[in-house]
């Protein structure tokens, strides 16, 4: 049994405390907000975030960030990605050296275009910082339907150790040494998602959206391999598995504001609309910026941002994508 | 402008002889059945195969084999992967040297575990076989929704060659060398979809389906590089892709008598349910009997394999793929 602390009481943060609990760890929540941190405590719900799902009296919750990071086993992080810098040097003072942070956001930084965990490695420098992602929504998990993860983190000892504390019958973890990988498809798939909500918008079929993700994600890992990253990730559960999860989401914003645009609104209408953050907006940009600064061609993500940022309609960037001059799948395929 | 035979009148070989029609090229349709040659001739639509498509009067309809073969530039060859062998065999009196057949049909041969390509080069040794394969439902593409699709040939010449033919604004054509890699993506998907039916009948959700594509891609990539595909195939529109595209549909056969199966019907009975050949379920065991041959770990198709054969529970076999051993996402990956 080990003490476990969950930075962040929204629906990813919940279901993983859930997961670990019934492993037999001992989980504290800690919420930014008393309101919260008080109804959870007192319905054993959050109605708002994870309406319908019983939070079992074992786990804490509670909104002292100093007893929730403090000699825990290990630190899940899991606040919204632009909290994640802000909360970490909150953290930092009770951090222990080696002390094991895992990471579950998702997100790139805005003029920095670094990732979560290179932000959390630069605001507590002592920490072990390891990362957890794949096709996973929190409703799904909560409710223990059978979902598989990875873990990645530095050494291969942690990456087993965190395995071992998060696996159970119906969540399956697998390991990796590729945090830049992992991190990377995560937070570059919503610009797919949004671009797959678009051509549903348009009235496209199922073979236009397989078209966007297979390309979209053939895109990702040109440029998440010149950043670092490793083929296998965007191969792999984190990467086409967790872009096909977001895809066939019909809870996803990113595809739901995509599907707006698509229909004929403007980016602002959409996300008037939609009335929460569109992640895939700011990692369009994100995206652009960094298929610029690492020189990869990335014809989708070039598209999508001229149709939210450009005006451009969104049937005339279809075309366009279509009647590029043909081309091989790929070009490092020799032909003997 | 080509002379172009389709052989099969299937909804496939239609759409895409109205492909090869809107590019200016001069089609005829050679059909099996005398009766459906009259009806679509007549009623210029193929009320069975293809309901509500207009097939438009340039377009010849034809029993005579020998017509449709002789002297064309291309001859498309979309017949059921059954019919395959035989069709070939009847067509080789009529192929000069050097001859581009293209093979758009999909499936490993009973008992030699041979490809189609593999098998209409054993019977018409003299052509210059292509194929093409990607994520294209034939209902879509016969009402012009943006497809992409893969060509794959012997030479790059070739492969440009077929690229002019085909592409048009609607549907864009990747070239590849890599005709294995795109033959075997093809087939052994249905495997995948059929396990993917099974996890939706179950009742489960996104997080399981998405599991079970990515790591059934992963599984089917080992097993395809080592019988010669390339990695980038399987990652890719006719690998990934077109096992999305299986997957999201509501009339693919295959996932149709998964979701039976999950709910729990035996083999037999789904394949009475569904009234048409299953390929999933002699996918699965020629996929079984390759990964024997070839000594590649496949545990999905291992437990489909049980499902379908051995009376196994469908939630059985997801609980011990759930419960295996703790491991690696890819054990390729070295850790510093």
């Amino acid at each position: 049994m080990a003490e476990i602390g969950v930075i962040g009481s929204g629906s990813w943060g919940t279901a993983l405390a859930l997961v670990l609990n019934k492993n037999g760890h001992h989980v504290t929540i800690w919420s930014y907000l008393k309101e919260e941190a008080d109804e959870i405590g007192e319905k054993r719900e959050n109605p708002s975030k994870l309406p319908g799902v019983h939070i079992p009296e074992e786990i804490e919750i509670t909104t002292d960030l100093q007893g929730s990071v403090e000699g825990k086993d290990v630190v899940v992080l899991a606040v919204p990605s632009m909290a994640t810098r802000a909360t970490a040097k909150k953290m930092c003072p009770y951090v222990k050296e080696e002390q094991i942070l895992v990471n579950v956001a998702k997100g790139i930084e805005e003029g920095t275009l670094k990732t979560l965990s290179e932000q959390i490695e630069e605001e507590i420098p002592q920490a072990n910082v390891a990362v957890l992602s794949g096709p996973s929504h929190a409703e799904e998990v909560s409710r223990e339907l059978p979902t598989t993860v990875v873990v990645g983190a530095e050494t291969e000892e942690t990456a087993i150790y965190l395995q071992k504390i998060f696996m159970n019958d119906v969540f399956r973890v697998y390991t990796s040494p590729d945090i830049k990988g992992i991190e990377l498809g995560g937070s570059l798939k919503n610009v797919i998602a949004l671009a797959a909500g678009v051509a549903d918008g348009l009235g496209y079929g199922d073979n236009t959206k397989a078209a966007l993700i297979t390309r979209g994600i053939a895109e990702i890992t040109r440029l998440g391999i010149k950043m670092g990253g490793k083929l296998e990730s965007f191969t792999g559960l984190t990467g086409i598995g967790d872009l096909i999860v977001t895809c066939a989401s019909k809870h996803s914003r990113n595809r739901k504001a995509g599907v707006l645009i698509g229909e004929g609104m403007t980016m602002e209408e959409a996300m008037a609309e939609v009335k929460m953050v569109v992640e895939g907006v700011y990692s369009a940009k994100a995206a652009r910026e960094l298929a610029e600064k690492y020189e990869v061609s990335m014809p989708i993500v070039e598209k999508v941002n001229q149709v939210l940022f450009e005006g451009k309609p969104a049937k005339d960037a279809v075309s366009e994508l279509m009647m590029r001059d043909g081309r091989s799948e790929y070009s490092n395929l020799p032909w003997d």
